[in-house]
């Protein structure tokens, strides 16, 4: 962080010289201004609050975390901290309430006017992770029958406080969204049209209780920078921009990269899971895997005369598993990746299924051969060595096979394919692994 | 697909009625009409893009795969085709050229009038992965001198063909970027205003030679829709669109997950890559964990006698390895991502290092507990239910130093940290495991 731009809001703010600590603040990026923020102690930070104009300051108060929000608005003048408050992006608003407990929030909202306490309410209501909660209601609206004059006048008038000025949304007399004009076709557009003649093409919207990973879909299969929010009766609600979505998209792909890691999803930034946390996320899985693993066990305690008779069949069982483990793992990983983006869907299974075959196949024959060369260097016999290589060739083709039918199966059951993870795979493939090792030993050896 | 819209798209393309086909398709989004052009015969699509209108006809075109934009484009007449590609936004054009033949891309370009032709062919010249190659020319600039009046009359005049025109890029008398304006400041500013006057804050701006997953951090971290790009001196070359960026968080988001499951990535969507290319992708990783794995052959045979004396102690060789995998396969990807997004850092190290060291002590003692119930369930002795218990312990705590410093001294010399799979580190912790197993058997039980 740069000490001189920290020291620089440190001397500004202490003067309480709101003209010259706006014009330094001004001069830079909001987020760059929240990191330096970031860096200083709190008296500092609420000194800067304090004494930068409402609206500069509210464009950096939006980066800072929740919680260090509430600290600087709860330690503020009332007055100050309600200004602040509803200058902020109503989604901001509704996440910082969110974040503190009930009674922080409750005593938060008595800074709020009657009805954007009521708004902010009903959004606070939303399921987690819906469009719903990630809405704000500061956007653009106008009426149909408006012309494209009036609609810049209004603009004029409100679109200091709007998150997106790029986009108007058009409403009927019930407030049902009808359409859409981005603000170049008003500008565009001859002086005295009317909004309905600009009116074109279908509006894409999303329903307020759709998750907000098909959210984020919708705005990146359209490349939009907005989409409206629409409750019952198509009423629209708010937007979400595609900032939030941005954040969506990140999350769940680190969801999805931790539950293929085989640990449930951490919800949070690294850094913010206590040890405590980070036990209770992982043990699960690694206790549900220790008891499908344990299985392990009882298939060699079961092949114990076997394993005596030959004890050099044991040198090859973390070669074998672990080979049909780092198979499933590539074609599960791979998969589970295709369907969360849509690049493969149920009614591709087929296809999947040959795809998979095939490659397992050519993958086995070339693991079967270096096998075989293994046990060649290893010194063991011949027909050892055959049983590990006819073994390899058949557990990376069973674990491809496995790899490629499960997630795609558990798509279509509605339930979320990443819970197959690599560890997943590794554990299944492994007892059945195990089995076919030593029926194959058994017949080739004659044992 | 919506089959009327397949068959009305049929109808009004071979009646040649390029008023009804605008009117119908302007009902629709893009996107849309792409989608079901796509499930459409050659011949159709052709009919279709010779009698719709220009620029609606290029905003769908752009929705298309390159090639099929190439068959499409090199069967029509050359003025069409030719007014087409120049509609087109120019990374889309870029893109189609670096995807097709050279020859087939040289005749594209003849379709182009000099001066456009030689800006892309710098553009195709900008390294892959980079934010060069991403950046479209097709931004609206303005002097710096102008007012507000006159940008306006700029935007009405080229506003038609720009990507985005929310923002307005202000360039010096050398083509210097030195402001970037918003459409909305513009508006909200009194007529007559300079927009020397209305500029303010530093302005950010990514490099040519950027690598496209930093310009997209920076654009997610500034909440941009648009960033521009510039080369030496500051001078201006293009902008990268969000939608853009979007599609590079989601292509890195899948080569870090196809890394982590132990494959190198596909570059392409997965039914794009024929059964040698998946093979090809995946057999490099499966030969190297295999070599690095075959050192365990050497390890249980360097035990054979310890082995053969007690049998059982092979029976657990799976379990403890597979549970050694899973808690390194879990932290690794926990924190190859939190690398990725930025939520850790190589200073972090000793932080991280204290976290997993606690967080693996608490999981090794869990599952120490549960190996001994199991080593109980099997019937084998005491003694060798606590070696294997202790070697749990062991091998929990190894597993997660080992994926926590790993993936972090690799981001530090600037390795992608991905490349510690969770096979990787199954694969390393197996080995070492094995060892600890039979030292501790070794010392345990006096052999």
């Amino acid at each position: 962080m740069d000490q001189n731009m920290i020291q620089e809001l440190n001397i500004l703010s202490q003067e309480q010289n709101q003209d010259s600590l706006n014009e330094y603040v001004s001069r830079f990026q909001p987020f760059d201004i929240a990191a330096a923020l970031s860096e200083m102690e709190f008296e500092e930070q609420l000194s800067f609050f304090t004494t930068i104009s409402i609206p500069i300051g509210t464009e950096i108060l939006e980066y800072l975390e929740p919680e260090l929000q509430y600290k600087i608005l709860n330690r503020m003048k009332e007055d100050l901290a309600s200004s602040l408050l509803i200058e902020m992006s109503s989604d901001t608003v509704v996440n910082l309430l969110l974040s503190i407990h009930p009674h922080q929030a409750k005593k938060m909202m008595e800074f709020l006017p009657n009805d954007y306490r009521e708004k902010i309410s009903t959004f606070m209501n939303y399921e987690p992770d819906t469009a719903g909660r990630l809405a704000t209601f500061d956007y653009i609206a106008a009426r149909i029958n408006w012309t494209v004059d009036q609609t810049l006048q209004h603009i004029r008038k409100v679109g200091h406080d709007a998150e997106i000025t790029s986009y108007i949304y058009v409403l009927g007399s019930r407030g049902e969204l009808t359409g859409i004009v981005s603000l170049k076709e008003i500008i565009l557009a001859k002086p005295g049209t009317k909004l309905e003649e600009i009116l074109q093409g279908d509006t894409i919207s999303v329903s307020v209780n759709m998750h907000q990973q098909e959210a984020a879909a919708v705005l990146s299969k359209y490349n939009f920078v907005a989409v409206p929010v629409v409750a019952q009766d198509n009423r629209m609600i708010g937007i979400i921009t595609v900032d939030d979505l941005i954040d969506v998209i990140h999350e769940e792909a680190t969801e999805d990269i931790q539950k293929l890691g085989g640990s449930q999803p951490l919800n949070e930034p690294y850094f913010k899971n206590s040890v405590g946390a980070l036990y209770k996320k992982r043990i699960v899985w690694l206790l549900i895997l220790f008891v499908a693993e344990a299985y392990t066990s009882s298939v060699l305690k079961h092949y114990e005369d076997t394993l005596s008779e030959q004890i050099a069949l044991s040198f090859f069982i973390p070669l074998l598993i672990g080979t049909g483990g780092n198979t499933g793992s590539q074609t599960v990983t791979t998969l589970v990746r295709a369907l969360a983006v849509g690049e493969v869907e149920f009614r591709d299974m087929f296809k999947v299924f040959k795809k998979e075959v095939s490659t397992g196949f050519f993958l086995g024959i070339t693991m079967a051969t270096v096998a075989i060369v293994r046990a060649f260097i290893l010194g063991v016999s011949m027909d050892i060595g055959s049983v590990v290589a006819l073994s390899a060739l058949f557990i990376v083709i069973w674990a491809s096979v496995v790899a490629a039918i499960l997630p795609m199966v558990l798509h279509k059951l509605k339930i979320d394919p990443a819970v197959v993870s690599g560890p997943f795979i590794t554990t299944f493939v492994d007892g059945t692994g195990l089995i076919t090792y030593f029926t194959l030993a058994k017949i080739i050896l004659h044992l």
